[in-house]
């Protein structure tokens, strides 16, 4: 990306950073007020503000009522952080199948201690609500819903999604909501809607297994994209791959990227959508995390900005509030009928009462109350399992500093094979996802993801310190 | 097919109702006993009785107890079997989304006299017991399904599903089924693990519109093959086919097949695999409709007979219990893995409330008793519909003689054009399926399908009327 192309506060943000990385800003430090940034750097008082929220949002200040910004104070250890993923020379056939659905198997198996599978626990999601219901709609209005529905799903769900979309400045009708089954459906709808086998994805890296699991069965290839463990996606490098090869779309997480959990700033994120639409290449999105901030508020997908002209925009409940329901959507503007055409085509259409029950619950109001509360709960067991992570694994260890959602990477040194620190904790009673199920080809063997979706309690804590353990063992070997 | 390979039986089938249609036997009359007509035609006493029993499922005898068996009374008018379809000189590129989709938004419309879409009534389907199982479920034990579910589906599920295939010889550890967003994920689910896009795929002509839908959404063709309308698929004529074309795979249904309603004889069913064996082809049955049968017993599906060597099963519990619930299932023997794949590729797993209480509804012993209460219901809607579509419609009409489901094909001369009466049906506030949507090649527009889904009431039956009068006045111009 040029400087042309960098907003102003983006560029204050990154001198700040240095400055604390230099030592020239010391961990509990007040910076200055944002009225003396803005004189000093000649920025108006709003994009001053604005740098220090950005630096808020990444964990590198802190705000205190009535006092000001601090400089965040570093963790236990310091881990730094992981290295930007390299580009790749071309695109990959996906051959992931077999590991993703081997570390699913291993992930719902209660036995193990559950690093693995990036999903929340159904007691700590506390859907008690949601689940009433449901059962108060199948016992009351069973028979008036024991129906096929429009395949676009039910009108009322559609009606409470459109409305929440706006809050983020996603402008929608709910005739542009098509509800699936969960955020997979989502993607496979849109990336059958853009593109045919053969045809080529552009995907960060790491990324999504799911999602490289759904491009293999697809026919489609993947092109991985070098990704920034705090700013995101490099968009000079986007640039450079669209201005030589033939990209069908781009399937990017909005905020809060699986594995890595970094956000992109509005001004990248701008910037990203000007080079695509240079390009006219479309843009998936998922945002399956976006309401999984511990920022000040919740950032904009990518929707937001280019108003959805070719941007498909896929989402679900599946991170926040229920899993067990199989409730997400898309919204794909002028591509809403081919999006509703393939979902006729693949699965009719979506159960009825558990839409019901969902559309009532948002209705209801309670989503936002639950949602404060498990975004809480999930900085929180990041807060706990990076301190253990420094406590336990080995120095060299470096980890990543999410932002959102409830998932941490650890990168190792070059030559540690986290297949066989899996193979070992698998042992142990112990299950993480392998760092190399992230990448179409296969990188990343000397990382691996750990998920946080469980309430924090001795047996978690036990196990991030056996596994930090093995992780020095073998690299004392 | 070829006299040696049809079975005894199916040759004095065919006699008896030879001997019916030319006046030798009258309706009402009394035909042989099983023991004479086992002596005069030198067969053994069980092929005599199956005989008479092929017969019976055909609706062309009727049993009385201790009595014996008679030739069925003919309906009023006595309107004459549809045409067998001819068969076509090549696989044709579907084309038929757009058709598909208009038709099902208007079957939706609940301001319409639904004879348009294949879905029986809520109301009519009785699921009170089911969704009380499921409002249980959800506030007794929502927390602890609020979780993904293995991408194969719920273990109890699966159980009940395979105890219930032993039952017709279709033998099935849990491991062997998946199970799916109804019976239209099955087949996505089946199509892509045996084809790619530009294959061709032998399918019954006329055949179900949302199997066409999805082979075009799929990129792939559909060869048809002529059906007759009481005996089902044409063998000579797909042994000929196989023996010219490659095709991929064949989607059939297994029984009462939509829209004649017409079911094969088990000796058919055998010669059928038995061409396919011989070219290695591997057939996608559809058996949705076959619980629904007004016969003695349930029909055996393809499966029963090979063992599922080359043949994947699709099944849902949406024709018979629970549209609104989207459950349904596959099984693939030697591609199970291939299946669970793409199901985890698609669409991740299935929503876990509504398979366990589906679960728990089989396991409860209440199926039966509900599937016997529907089943007469269907007959004697189907009774009743004939009944006065052979009083209203013009006398030319030939009509269906469905032996189970829940749906009438009407075939009207060869200048009728259903696409214009339908137009005029929906501004009487009539919706039906006018006959073009069951053909790639858009063949049958003077043709269509009534479905007979709904409770009969004055409002049906006025319905029916008013169609059959449209009918008339368009013939008459």
């Amino acid at each position: 990306m040029t400087a042309a192309t960098t907003f102003r506060y983006e560029q204050l943000a990154g001198l700040i950073t240095a400055m604390i990385d230099n030592g020239t800003l010391a961990p509990g430090a007040r910076v200055p007020s944002v009225r003396t940034l803005s004189i000093r750097h000649g920025v108006s008082m709003s994009t001053a503000l604005k740098t220090y929220r950005t630096l808020e949002d990444r964990g590198v200040l802190v705000a205190r009522p009535q006092s000001g910004f601090y400089v965040a104070a570093p963790r236990n250890g310091a881990f730094a952080l992981p290295s930007m993923s390299r580009r790749r020379a071309k695109a990959s056939t996906v051959s992931i199948s077999g590991a993703v659905a081997a570390l699913l198997e291993y992930s719902s198996n209660r036995a193990f201690i559950p690093f693995g599978c990036a999903v929340p626990d159904g007691e700590l999601l506390g859907s008690k609500r949601l689940d009433v219901a449901l059962a108060r709609a199948a016992r009351r209005e069973g028979a008036r819903y024991n129906v096929y529905g429009p395949p676009q799903g039910e009108l009322s769900l559609r009606g409470e999604i459109a409305k929440r979309a706006m809050r983020v400045e996603h402008m929608l009708s709910p005739d542009d909501v098509v509800i699936t089954s969960g955020c997979t459906e989502a993607l496979t709808l849109a990336l059958t809607a853009v593109a045919k086998p053969g045809d080529t994805i552009a995907v960060e890296s790491p990324t999504y297994m799911g999602l490289l699991h759904t491009l293999e069965m697809l026919g489609l290839k993947a092109f991985e994209l070098p990704v920034d463990p705090t700013r995101g996606i490099d968009v000079g490098a986007l640039a450079q791959l669209l201005a030589t090869e033939r990209v069908a779309a781009c399937a990017f997480a909005s905020n809060f990227n699986n594995p890595l959990g970094s956000a992109m700033s509005e001004a990248d994120k701008r910037a990203l959508l000007a080079v695509l639409a240079r390009y006219d290449v479309p843009l998936i999105e998922d945002d399956v995390y976006g309401d999984l901030y511990f920022g000040r508020e919740r950032p904009k997908p990518f929707v937001a900005f280019d108003g959805g002209a070719n941007t498909i925009y896929c989402s679900s409940f599946s991170k926040s509030l229920a899993p067990g329901y199989r409730i997400g959507w898309i919204t794909a503007r002028g591509r809403t009928q081919r999006v509703i055409e393939r979902k006729l085509a693949f699965s009719l259409c979506g159960a009825v009462l558990p839409q019901i029950a969902v559309a009532e619950f948002l209705a209801s109001g309670a989503y936002d109350t639950h949602l404060r509360s498990v975004r809480r709960v999930f900085q929180d067991n990041l807060v706990h399992m990076a301190r253990v992570v420094e406590a336990s694994f080995p120095p060299e260890t470096k980890m990543s500093r999410p932002v959102g959602g409830f998932v941490l990477w650890l990168e190792l040194p070059k030559h540690f094979d986290s297949r066989a620190l899996f193979d070992e904790a698998l042992k142990q009673g112990i299950c993480f996802a392998p760092g190399d199920v992230f990448s179409a080809s296969r990188r990343f063997r000397n990382c691996l993801r750990l998920s946080a979706g469980h309430g924090w309690d001795d047996r978690i804590e036990d196990g991030v310190q056996r596994l930090g353990q093995l992780a020095r063992e073998q690299l004392a070997q």
